[in-house]
């Protein structure tokens, strides 16, 4: 997608040092264009932990290039033991993301055979750039599929915008490219189907305001921001069509991982009979999990997220501020899981499936 | 309630000089308390407005003084110009809480055959401080028959904390004392049964961070503070054993009017068979509505709130801070309407109904 006019992806190898990843340091945005420079395992460590990126399938993207990184620089002897530390580590960074895991097990796969260290450079490199390229595929792909849900509503609004719900960021930003969530969006907007985006703020990250927002402003699609606990009202009162969200991690039986707060939009959804999708690409799905509440590992993250909140300050400074008492304390589960019963389709690379296990494998049999 | 040790109301005459009124200037806290003088018709309608009081009771209490001293500030002509004016401001102030032009009404009510302007000055005194005087009384109520409901689900715990969400601030600060919601929690912790409250933080003005955690603090109540995306995560986890919020307004019919996101916090109440009550004082049902969602006026107040956010900066000052982009349009609905059906009671300084008419009208019957 574009930023100020120029096209740019969420990561990248650095073009005069392919030995150096490059990636947009989200921390910063939209206040701050960081681009920052990933050059060892600690870094990628940190870029995905500390959130310079996230998103499903960016943290997959990532972690394909981190096991690049690793084997670039890996010891020369004692190889074994030091992937072994090396997927650990990566593994270790967010818990709830399936592409993490997933990108991982592709690289070991990719490089599992090859001895020759050189060989093995390459095939991984090659394995990253693999990732990457198909996320930005499936992700344009997912645009195409769920192009269709929003044109048949824009028909039935006789011109009227579209009002679509999002939550969180499941835009660009959260993948290599176009992303899973905002794809539809992007390909109704390029269609020119009348189409308007409410955008919930999403607490504690605010990835709603900061990132969701600023790529809709970028290209240009109308859209309002609004506090997360707004989505009911606007649904009770015929303000919403359409909801979509991305997801972290989706069970074969179609449960959905996504960003806290996903499962009470999909509750207001059903209430007042507003179809309710999710967007994703398989490598989101863990074809091992049935149960999603009892299965999927929600990640606890500090509670300082929550009541520190950084922004621009009066000086046009990046500020943080604290938002109530130092002494309160605070909880921070990152996701939540929404029950298939509560999706209307889960819109993949393939096509649109209902949220259940025969339709998933419908769409992806060598899963049966 | 005590602030660091010594007790306060929200509103009171003072002392030294009974035509001059002083709050507790909310927009400061919990960073800075701060007292302010209202000796105006305009002091009293910006501090409305602006929120520098807000929550149900307390903006009844609050009219209630601005009618006096209105009264007591009138011109000797054209007294009831005046006062259609004054009436007219007041009631201009806040849309959604029916607090305001019930506490209005009752002043007009009492001052309605006096023509001696003294008189009428002393009757509007009285009348105000009754308000006061029965918002602290009916609370205490309040308290006395919401704690049934806590000591209840205590014995089912055998002991274990009752888990208690609450979402905004219906606490002392939103009334003139005790407060709706939390006046079981503050009977329950007086009486020594265990109990924890998740604090919503209550975007877009935070009422729970700035306010509830605040306030549970100073009467040591365990608490933690969560964003508002957090309460459907918690309860699909068996972590939440009952809700209870306020209301700014409620139809005779039991649907209810409470901050944004109430309606989100309800559905995934029912969702999980945990019960949802809605405590206030009889001020606050306008006897005349029946079907809230068509019925009850929402306020639309300033994107900027939504965008803006204030706190303590690195430096120890209160620092407000852009989170976001400048140019992204922002709307902020402050309240929404959650529907009889999923409301399990509603606690009234009388008892406990049921959300219809027909048990609201046993506790009520001189509004049959």
């Amino acid at each position: 997608m574009k930023v100020n006019g120029r096209h740019y992806r969420t990561i990248w190898p650095k073009q005069a040092n392919p030995k150096i990843i490059e990636i947009i340091d989200q921390r910063y945005l939209p206040h701050k264009f960081v681009v920052e420079e990933l050059a060892s395992l600690d870094d990628f460590a940190a870029a995905i932990k500390d959130m310079h990126v996230r998103g499903a399938g960016l943290i997959g993207a990532t972690a394909g290039y981190a096991m690049y990184c690793a084997i670039l620089h890996a010891p020369q002897k004692n190889f074994k033991e030091y992937l072994d530390e090396t997927v650990c580590k990566i593994l270790d960074t967010r818990p709830t993301a399936k592409n993490l895991s997933w990108a991982v097990q592709r690289q070991l796969t990719a490089i599992n055979s090859i001895s020759d260290p050189e060989l093995r450079i390459q095939k991984a490199f090659e394995t990253a750039n693999l990732i990457a390229d198909e996320d930005v595929d499936f992700c344009r792909r997912i645009g195409e599929h769920g192009l269709h849900i929003i044109r048949d509503l824009s028909t039935l609004k006789d011109g009227e915008p579209v009002n679509i719900l999002t939550h969180c960021n499941a835009g660009w930003l959260a993948f290599v490219d176009h992303g899973s969530a905002t794809a539809p969006i992007y390909a109704a907007h390029r269609e020119n189907i009348p189409i308007h985006v409410w955008v919930d703020e999403t607490r504690p990250w605010n990835q709603g305001s900061k990132l969701t927002a600023w790529e809709l402003y970028q290209e240009n699609i109308n859209h309002t921001l609004i506090a997360d606990n707004t989505g009911g009202h606007l649904m009770q009162h015929g303000m919403v069509d359409l909801v979509i969200v991305g997801s972290d991690r989706t069970t074969r039986t179609g449960d959905v991982a996504n960003k806290i707060g996903t499962y009470l939009k999909a509750l207001a959804a059903k209430d007042n009979n507003i179809p309710f999708y999710v967007a994703l690409p398989s490598s989101t799905i863990d074809w091992e999990l049935r149960d999603g509440l009892r299965e999927i590992p929600i990640e606890s993250r500090s509670g300082d997220e929550v009541k520190f909140i950084s922004g621009l300050g009066d000086n046009n400074e990046l500020t943080r501020i604290l938002c109530g008492l130092s002494e309160t304390p605070a909880a921070n589960y990152a996701f939540d899981v929404t029950p298939a019963r509560l999706v209307s389709g889960i819109i993949t690379e393939r096509g649109i499936a209902a949220a259940n296990e025969e339709s998933l494998l419908q769409l992806f049999p060598e899963y049966v």
